[in-house]
């Protein structure tokens, strides 16, 4: 299979763990004998830097002639005074938008191993296999007018979502939870937002094409409680975007590893951008201790997602996990045992299991 | 002093934790030689069955004349598929709007002896002493336009904040914070939202008013992550409507005492209505079971806040600390050793003490 795939390396340690992730990938292609092509572009940060701008038009166009995307992560103190439209996350924001990548999907799962990192009690923990499907390009974020007001004494933003937009997130949250454990939880503020009962009501009705899916609905305030007090009920939740942003970062902290957790953005056609949803890092930057699981992993959601190769993802993610089990791990799990390791070390390692 | 009191008891285990607290504010009355009178009035469901409405005129009145307001909870799956305007909530929202409550006080503090009840591991929950000041009268939850577009097809909901809402509630947490430990977490979400970055240059502005408070933003989704892996870092944490019913709720579960907590939602001049965070819990409604704690520690912020009864008030908040040290508690404390009693047990040993 021949593929070309942008890198966005980004700000950070994003340059770093997105050079781990082209050797994993470069060694898949060897093995499977698959012909990957890659080309680097700015974002962020650094093409504020270069280029003026936080997503240049060469980076878009890029990543539409591309079979996929890689991106490491955007932001940094350096720019975080500019003004709006000089903001690394626009960066981000825009090519979720231009790419029309209206779909978030983020798993979540304890390693085994690792679970002693975490801030809940491995009884409450254990078991924790989760996946949140969070809308990424309408509602809050993007809803228009957002804006000041009166001589700028006040300000307004727009939660707007259209029946079809709810339709297509809701649709593959469906479409997971059947490949799952057939569980689908939406999360809404029903008794509140008009959004939120539209939202419901569409939930309800596809909830008829799904007959072997159970639904429920949670409301958002008490969904932030559940996934703290028993984050093993759920298999998958669907939710807007500015819930789905704030509930898919409380959940990433539950299994101890951050460091390990990949994400998808995906389009219909299932062509998609993915990145390790750690952010940028700027304290651990160029020291080469930054932990490259993550962004591995994201390269193995995208040998799945957009290029339907499962043999060659799975062959990833086991050897990420017997690497783990053996105990080698980077600085970022604060954990007593096992054996330290630096970014190269640990990606060599993996390479070497593949 | 002679104060006058409007109980709401609502929904639920509210009636049976409002007598618990009535019981309470007379023993303090008695002991202190001071005139508490009450009145009760309907709100939530059990407005809608008896009166038509989830917020009827005369509670309106009644509370508006009263010193100090009291609530228990609202709601439950008998009102849950009612139209938006009969819903039990609508009656909470309408009271909070219609008093100008717009400062939401939840003070969350682990009790030593029931930190084994939390999900968290106990030496990453040690220590927490967090009080989250939440705006409760703006933003999305009461913005217009609020409605159905294009024939039903399409939602939108209206975040609007004025300059004059963001400095009175920044005002209230800075004065909180200069009274703890000096410390104010700011969150919101500036690297997206207009009404975000209008708070954020606010917090700015005010904080030259409070030179001795030190003042940190966080963007909201970090402040879900950090909630949970370091939760003993905040002291005062103040944020809008919506982010701060998020967090609080997630906040409520982490030492394991959602029972036990109190709220305060305030206007201007002192004046309040106060309730416990859990809610209407109308699986255990009607069987003594409920832990009244919260509701009495709410009265007790009643106490302080709106009547300057200091005293009073620390001699409720140390006889329940008291009895929580000697081992009991009611029945959502699931944990090991210690004696559990029921409603009723539990408030005649607080009033015992007292
Ligand atoms: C950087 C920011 C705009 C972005 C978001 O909120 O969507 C980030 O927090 C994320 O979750 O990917
Ligand atoms: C019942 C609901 C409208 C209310 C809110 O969201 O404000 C509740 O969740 C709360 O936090 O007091």
């Amino acid at each position: 299979m021949k593929k070309h795939i942008v890198m966005l390396p980004g700000d950070g340690i994003g340059p770093e763990v997105m050079d781990s992730a082209k050797m994993v990938l470069n060694t898949i292609a060897e093995e499977f004998s698959h012909s990957f092509t890659f080309e680097s572009q700015d974002i962020g940060g650094i093409a504020i830097d270069r280029q003026g701008t936080p997503l240049p038009a060469e980076t878009s166009a890029a990543c539409k002639k591309a079979d996929a995307v890689l991106l490491g992560a955007v932001g940094g103190p350096k720019w975080d005074s500019n003004p709006s439209h000089l903001r690394p996350e626009r960066g981000l924001l825009g090519i979720r938008k231009e790419l029309g990548l209206f779909a978030n999907l983020r798993p979540i799962k304890g390693f085994e191993k690792l679970l002693h990192a975490s801030p809940l009690k491995e009884e409450v923990v254990k078991g924790s296999d989760l996946l949140i499907v969070r809308e990424l390009t309408g509602g809050l974020y993007f809803g228009t007018p957002s804006e000041r007001r009166d001589n700028g004494q006040s300000a307004v933003d727009t939660l707007f979502y259209s029946r079809a937009e709810i339709e297509r997130i809701v649709d593959k949250a469906f479409q997971c939870a059947k490949q799952r454990r057939g569980q689908l939880t939406s999360v809404d503020k029903a008794n509140v937002l008009e959004s939120s009962k539209l939202w419901r009501e569409v939930v309800e009705e596809k909830r008829q094409q799904y007959p072997d899916v159970a639904v429920e609905h949670v409301l958002v305030d008490a969904a932030a409680m559940k996934l703290i007090t028993n984050p093993s009920q759920f298999d998958v939740i669907v939710t807007e975007n500015m819930f789905g942003d704030i509930l898919s970062d409380e959940a990433s902290v539950l299994t101890g590893s951050l460091g390990m957790l990949p994400s998808a953005s995906l389009r219909e056609d299932g062509f998609g951008l993915y990145e390790p949803v750690h952010g940028s890092a700027p304290d651990i930057a160029g020291k080469g201790t930054a932990n490259p699981v993550a962004m591995i992993l994201s390269a193995a959601m995208m040998l799945r997602h957009s290029f339907g190769l499962n043999e060659e993802a799975n062959v990833i993610e086991e050897t990420v996990e017997s690497i783990l089990n053996g105990g080698f791990h980077t600085a970022d799990i604060k954990a007593a045992g096992g054996q330290k390791v630096g970014t190269k070390e640990m990606t060599q390692k993996i390479i070497d299991s593949i």
